[in-house]
């Protein structure tokens, strides 16, 4: 028998409590440091736990930005120089990249702070973390103002991809698991994964079966 | 060394691979299946893994969807009668909801075919899934048509949640191996996890700890 939370307990619960749960039921996330520059010598460092898949061709990835005030210089240093950066957090560094959440000011960087390693690459204009093993390069394609709660939805295409060479399969599929990238739940638990099977494309009338040799 | 895959090279992949590596990227991902009716008795029950949190108050969810054609029933269901329900996977249907993705025909329910199990409650229109330990009912909000590839974006609002009693805790947080939620990463790789840690609110100049009480 499960508990039953209607919306009217959900909006009137306790303010904190209620950014925990809600956060929590979506399942596990996509959780990254995204690294930006404002073009004038400052870094920034953020880490973002609402990031997903928009589509593979061209390969594009979304981001939702809180409303401002306060201010968010993640969000403004997208906008001014059109590049940023998506650095996956392995188990070496989760709880460096938990730091970035704190509210700095706009003068610090999170990477001097955190002891994470900028890390220039290709020309590209915003700094790779250098303890990351699955680093993106994206340039900025679309702002999007969602009216419902005046959050913004930011997209962006992948231009460059770092990771292991052992981590990608022959058919393109990568493993995380090799490449140490944790997932996160709510809004501060971490949590490393055990792969239980990778499946077949399924078709009507077909069995799946198991992709994984063993 | 990492290996750098460029933005010419993502788009001179074979489609199929480029699917597998680009799906890949974000890491692991938020997974559910979404329970639909068309209000004339056919019920619809689709796997998605682009769904995210949008914010908590009111508890907003996101959920993009692919460009049609094909027809996406899923899409049409939630846009002619409003609700929606997502339910989490667990380790015991994670089989049976990746079959959900085969193509159908919109006369098949994607329960009849897989064995998982309608329920209704509380007058809510939209079937949940019985077998899924997490099960949240949603009332649509807002669509957004992303113009960079074509996809649209569905929120949510979030207004029954249920979950098992002792999965929540007195802070709100609700923790998903307990409720025996997965994970997904690409298209077709499923995946439990194993806490590594919750970590404090971060501060400037505060070192964090950790929230458990080992």
């Amino acid at each position: 028998m499960l508990k039953h939370i209607s919306s009217e307990s959900i909006l009137a619960m306790e303010k904190q409590n209620r950014v925990h749960l809600v956060n929590s039921l979506g399942g596990f996330k996509s959780v990254s440091l995204v690294g930006t520059t404002d073009g004038e010598g400052h870094t920034n460092l953020a880490i973002f736990s609402s990031i997903f898949h928009i589509g593979a061709n061209p390969p594009l990835m979304g981001l939702i930005f809180r409303p401002t005030p306060p201010e968010r210089n993640t969000y403004n240093n997208i906008l001014k120089t059109g590049y940023y950066t998506l650095n996956h957090i392995n188990e070496s560094i989760y709880k460096q990249a938990h730091q970035t959440s704190a509210r700095y000011d706009k003068s610090v960087s999170e990477f001097e702070v955190t002891g994470l390693t900028p890390e220039y690459k290709e020309d590209f204009l915003a700094p790779y973390v250098s303890e990351s093993h699955v680093q993106l390069g994206l340039v900025f394609k679309e702002k999007m103002d969602i009216a419902t709660n005046d959050t913004t939805l930011i997209i962006g295409e992948i231009v460059h991809i770092y990771l292991p060479e052992d981590c990608i399969g022959a058919d393109g599929f990568v493993c995380l698991e090799k490449a140490n990238t944790v997932t996160c739940s709510g809004l501060d638990s971490y949590h490393k994964t055990v792969q239980l099977d990778r499946l077949s494309y399924a078709k009507p009338d077909k069995e799946i079966t198991s992709l994984l040799s063993n």
